[in-house]
């Protein structure tokens, strides 16, 4: 890629994003747009324009955002959004002191350097204007290096002292967010799994009531013991659906009354398949009838699953804080496959089918999981390749021919030739994501938040070895596996040989990825197009429109490991063409303002975790600075540098400092501390409240009939507690 | 060795034990010798010889040996011993059952096989009639193989079953105690360190007090702020040396009265060094003075200690188990390096100098001192060899002159020349266990028991890689370490190669090691002369005899890295030559039967741990396990065997297997299970008791003065506590 070429791309990606600016800038101000732009403020029941003025500059979202507080975003939108936010900050300090110092000391040095160009250049082609500009202009041996080799420790520094801050700082947000008075539902619960089978007739209630009263008397409220729900969360969910679609035909049935026809045409359906086939029925009668069927059918099946469908675990409630909090960290039965004992998550976070799984199940899905992911990453290239090999044109028309007409024009013919294999690839890496989080969940995970980070966690691997260290070898990982196997000491000297190459490529990819991916993620544009879509042709019914501008949430799964690519890329080329530190701060000084609006207005989180998120982020930025090092070591190497020694203690250094800082913080974000815990609270907390706030939707009854009662039933014995439950100890 | 030689060694080393047990039976049954023959007898206040009859034949104890069950163990002993000999009978189990199948197969398998003896034969000069019995005499690459595969597949099975069935064992044991009915002081506290600095005006037992009447409002008891007690010690130590010096003159000086001179001779002392120069004065009025004088100091110095001397660390006492069984596992700061939290250990064998210190302290310490020992075990032969050096003869005359008209005795000449260096290897090596209980201790560990097992961890490392590796490999291990560091992959092979060179070695080590060891362990030869000694020219008073037959305990932290370095050594030689497993089944049935006797009759254990050394043992017996199958790879690599790789998953589900056992396990070890935290006691405990039991030795005052005051006035406000500590729970 030449200069021009690199101007041009730039360029082109910045039209873009000042484009989806000004589209955002007009689209959001229409009032029409408000549930699209404003979906946080909306659910929070605020004036979605409140506080700024009609003067609306296009550059109005951007003062708000810089006028925000870490509390407005705590408010907004959790703890977790804030740590995200300490993260970006982080990252962006990191980049902008690297490169306050690494650019106007390390550009004049490379660029007035006598050193013909090598062959190691930073374009892959040829000689190019950025090179000039790089270590790879510096000649070998020179003294000029020594500038490059103390850049690298000032980043390290500048790293570890920033992100030392900012573990402590986010530790204190846990620290008072867990402190609040306001009585949260989770903090007084705990999971208890793996409840061994008892052998005599008392009932898996009656078992766990015994052995937790045994040990917490006076403190244990209740207990909830975890049915299996899979069919009547099956009938609940028929039910909802029968429910939504009596609510559309109602509303169907009486906008057509309404105008010139005023008795109204009756909706009808179909009896059979989606509504497409069978009998034609009136649509009102039919859902009402479903509806009583599915309500009686729910009610017994409630009945059943919560007498009969007892599993191995339970939610154990306590009447105070630190007994839940202590109980979450106790070893409860001296085997430890047997009554495990962990920190309740949020009840609408919980995945309920997951918390019965075995002990061992859990053991041998993880490790099987690993395995799996290890195959996926190492080796994805080959299913890509086999479902390359088989969707070839001509088995395209053998297994459809119907698309026989449409291939045989020339054009088409030859644009899918080209791109199948792309679009298989395409394909693969969109589902990659969910894939991940699919092999996660089936871990035996207990929370959707942990699920996410383990989804991340993968991700995160996938991205450094096949993008980056892929791109920059110029192979996929698994070519150039048999070499590093048989000399694990050569990757950091490989790596340091190929990344110049790349240096260029990178540059032009982080543009694109913020300019783009900024612009999208700000004008919104597919949520809106989706929304009036929505809204035109389907949406009837209040509920139904409520669903189509549902905001979502950040999507950490996703987000933080694509974060974490361009940390890397950043640390990784920072001393080598320090010219990419600006790009990095770019990236995140945008992101930064972009996120801060959608995390003020649009987006609603799916949980809180209170900051469970940091220390996964944090080891990952670490790992991601001793990869910088040890290519650096690698890189300077070639150069044939004598000090490159000196070098050699800073990935030691990093690795005892990520060390240090796990064993002071880490078991905070695991656990809730005792001091934390022990805070007064502002009211006594509803124990019948927080009881109910975990019982699975399926398992709640509408009317207090007989799931009510069955309901009781399960808590029977335990219901005398609920009267003495009056003396609350925080 | 050749094979004469070989029995020559046997028969002596039988014929030392013969005589040794002989001498034992003769000795023990003398009334006179009680004291060290049954001296934890005695402390229990039992009849020495109840339940033996008077026909008290040479192998009556090896009748009641044998006759005694694990429950007399644990009365005698506690459950530390018993779980010394769960060790011992799993590690009997393991080498039985191997012998029952290796011995009957492969020695017929190698006797037969047509091979003639290759360079790697197993005794390092010659042709050696062992050697026909031995993997050795296979030819290469030949069909006999099979079976020596097949048995490290059996004693590898056999190992971890026996090991799993142990660990299962030993986790009831310690259940089962800790269950126990019987108020254990220990079990109502917990240890608190890194307690921060506070700023405001209250005094640090206020601080600590209301930090856990926050966390415990209502089974918080009290709590005892550490205190730096050197001063104090060195006052009571003092004291209490003058209160024995006095009974001792007080005795010698009614002797003397009672015999011809019915005045007596007023025993007198010297006031200067050790009595010996100084004036002469009246011992007993000066004794008496002493003693005035320094209980009046020690009066001041403990009140002063209490008040002005506290320290960052504390014990807290609650008035129930759960509690502090919960607490010692909880996160009770947010940060972890304050308010550090952990299960009290006995009061008896607190380390209390380390428990103030402080976090980063005992960060770097651990790490200081595991470099240190690093440095010892590899690099051991460096002081030595420079010690020899010094220590020439000529250079001893120099310094020590009076030495030399024995010196100059041609025949002493000659052995001092020639043992001198031998002499430093063996101080060296007879000091290296004190050393590294001295490393172990300045770590910061809290307790004894911790602290020696850390020792004997130690301890293990450097007799499985000096003395096993060293003597295989024909040479200290430094020598060997640069061939090591370049090709880490080598050292399975190098091991095979030079394992069978050493067998014979090995096997009159083994020998030697259980008939002397053992035959010294039974006959006690050497307490019985000193305390005989002693009686005769020192004792006076019956605390002194008293003191001169005190039996110490087992001494875990050489024994146990001793046992193993044999569980090592015939692990590794049981396929290559199995004759090597009878001696291992002598080993510790010799050694099960003497310390039977030992356990049952004379040690008494200085504390009890309720077995948290198991999971110690299990991983190093596992690690054996581990270097017997890479060993043996590597062995079956130089026979050119080509179905070696089916060893290779060996190895790979030892550790699985490991790592499994201790993630099931090994949490138990670590902490109580509230479920066994929460059985009944027997009576509700007397707190002031539990806590007064607590109280460092030299903190106690005899006369209810001074120093009992003062110790109420540390916990002046906490006293208040007591009174409503009357309603226990559990």
């Amino acid at each position: 890629m030449d200069f021009s070429s690199f101007v041009t791309s730039l360029a082109t990606s910045f039209v873009i994003f000042l484009i989806l600016m000004l589209l955002f800038t007009w689209l959001s101000r229409r009032p029409g747009n408000n549930v699209v732009y404003y979906p946080n403020r909306i659910l929070r029941k605020l004036d979605p324009h409140e506080g700024s003025h009609s003067s609306r500059s296009p550059f109005a979202w951007i003062r708000e955002a810089l006028a925000s507080t870490e509390a407005d975003v705590i408010r907004a939108s959790g703890v977790d959004s804030a740590v995200y936010f300490v993260f970006l900050t982080t990252v962006l300090g990191i980049f902008v002191l690297s490169g306050l110092v690494l650019l106007p000391v390390l550009l004049p040095v490379a660029a007035t350097a006598h050193g013909s160009l090598q062959a190691n250049a930073t374009s892959k082609d040829s000689f190019n204007d950025l090179d000039r500009l790089s270590m790879a202009h510096i000649e070998q041996k020179s003294n000029r290096l020594w500038a490059f080799l103390a850049a690298v420790y000032w980043v390290s520094i500048i790293t570890c002292y920033l992100l030392w801050k900012a573990y402590n700082h986010v530790s204190h947000l846990r620290a008072a967010a867990l402190m609040s008075p306001e009585v949260k539902d989770e903090q007084f619960a705990v999971v208890v799994r793996d409840i061994p089978s008892t052998t005599d007739a008392r009932s898996r209630k009656e078992q766990v009531d015994s052995y937790f009263k045994a040990i917490y008397p006076d403190t244990f409220y209740r207990s909830m013991v975890v049915t299996n729900n899979k069919e009547a969360n099956k009938i609940h969910q028929e039910l909802e659906g029968f429910k939504k679609k009596l609510a559309h035909a109602e509303a169907v049935y009486s906008e057509s009354r309404t105008t010139s026809n005023p008795e109204g045409v009756k909706p009808t359906t179909k009896t059979g398949f989606l509504g497409l086939i069978g009998k034609k029925v009136d649509a009102l009668d039919y859902y009402d009838e479903k509806i009583k069927e599915l309500t009686v059918k729910l009610e017994s099946e409630q009945a059943r699953t919560l007498k009969d469908k007892q599993q191995s675990a339970a939610v154990i409630f306590f009447n105070n804080r630190v007994t839940a909090a202590a109980a979450s960290q106790s070893l409860h039965d001296a085997i430890v496959d047997k009554w495990t004992v962990m920190a309740a998550p949020e009840s609408r976070e919980i995945l309920w089918s997951n918390l019965a799984m075995n002990y061992y199940a859990r053991l041998v899905r993880r490790y099987a999981i690993y395995f799996l992911v290890f195959l996926t990453i190492f080796f994805y290239m080959i299913p890509i390749a086999f479902i390359s090999a088989v969707t070839t044109l001509r088995n395209l028309i053998k297994y459809l021919p119907f698309l026989k007409p449409v291939v045989k024009v020339a054009a088409i013919k030859t644009i899918l030739e080209a791109y199948l294999p792309q679009l298989a690839l395409i394909i693969f890496l969109a589902l990659l994501p969910k894939f991940l989080l699919f092999l996660s969940k089936a871990e035996g995970i207990v929370s959707e938040s942990h699920a996410q980070r383990a989804a991340s966690g993968k991700y995160f691997y996938f991205n450094v070895l096949n993008v980056f260290i892929g791109i920059t070898l110029g192979s996929a990982l698994f070519d150039s596996f048999k070499e590093i196997l048989n000399d694990p000491k050569s990757i950091p000297e490989l790596l340091g040989r190929s990344l110049p190459r790349s240096a260029t490529f990178f540059l032009t990819f982080v543009a694109l990825k913020f300019f783009v991916s900024y612009g999208l993620e700000l004008s919104r544009i597919v949520p809106l197009i989706i929304f009036h879509l929505k809204k035109k042709y389907l949406c009837k019914t209040v509920a139904e429109e409520i669903e189509a501008w549902a905001p979502g949430d950040l999507g950490y799964a996703t987000r933080i490991p694509a974060d974490m690519l361009i940390v890397m890329i950043v640390f990784c080329y920072s001393v080598i063409a320090p010219l990419i530190i600006p790009f990095g701060v770019v990236y995140f000084g945008l992101g930064w303002l972009v996120l801060r609006n959608q995390v003020l207005k649009v987006y609603v989180p799916s949980y809180e975790t209170y900051g469970r998120m940091w220390p996964h982020i944090f080891v990952r930025v670490m790992a991601s600075l001793v990869v910088f090092q040890l290519t650096m070591l690698g890189y300077f190497g070639t150069k044939e540098f004598s000090y490159t020694p000196i070098l050699i203690p800073l990935p030691i250094l990093s690795v005892i400092f990520a060390v240090f800082c796990t064993n002071k913080f880490y078991r905070f974000f695991k656990f809730t501390a005792l001091d934390v815990a022990c805070r007064e609270l502002k009211e006594a907390p509803a124990m019948d409240g927080v009881f109910r706030s975990f019982i699975p939707p399926c398992l709640v009854s509408d009317k207090t009939t007989a799931a009510a009662v069955a309901d009781e039933e399960q808590f029977d014995d335990a219901l005398s507690q609920v009267s003495r439950a009056g003396s609350f100890v925080v």
